[in-house]
């Protein structure tokens, strides 16, 4: 049986993002990060709704306009399509892992074959 | 910030079940378990699919013809729609919780007032 815990990236990764179900206008993905943070000035401004929620380390979470979050293991937050957001930090000495699930997101980009 | 950890019932409450999120054709759910199991001879059977991780405690995992499952915490398992599954126990000395997404669900039903 799987486990969210098990198979965690080498300190030294990059962040990892893994589909651990996907499906049209669903997706359930693991996020393992450890240490990143959103680059300076960057926003996640996401056309679709997520949920998420910190299952192990901690990080910081800024949504625009509101007051910077820390998270815990256990701690959940709805982030409705367009809220502006970035993580400030992750924990920097093991790997901090994130379970999200997107909902109504848009299919990824195909490269569409057009005729001349 | 809500934690999924806190708020906990009981243990000695009947199993707790609440919505975190519950949108059309997507419900996120709490599931709080201190010992309880499927009742003898009963088994889900569900129309719908459901992906379900135990995040704390430990529990028995029953898919009818499979080898029974004890989940630890960060197992998950996809339970596509009538795929019939009971849980044979869950740990009786503390809280047992799950997280569970529900897809593509029918609404709950709703009393219709229909004419004579």
């Amino acid at each position: 049986m799987p486990n969210i815990f098990t198979d965690l990236p080498a300190a030294s990764a990059e962040e990892e993002l893994t589909d651990l179900l996907s499906r049209p206008g669903l997706r359930i993905e693991r996020i393992v990060s450890t240490g990143q943070a959103s680059p300076p000035g960057f926003w996640y401004d996401q056309a679709h709704d997520e949920w998420v929620i910190l299952l192990s380390g901690s990080a910081g979470l800024l949504i625009e306009g509101e007051a910077e979050m820390r998270l815990a293991p256990g701690d959940y937050v709805y982030l409705p399509a367009h809220t502006r957001h970035r993580v400030t930090w992750t924990n920097a000495n093991g790997p901090t892992v994130w379970l999200a699930v997107h909902m109504g997101e848009e299919a990824k980009a195909t490269v569409a074959a057009t005729g001349p």
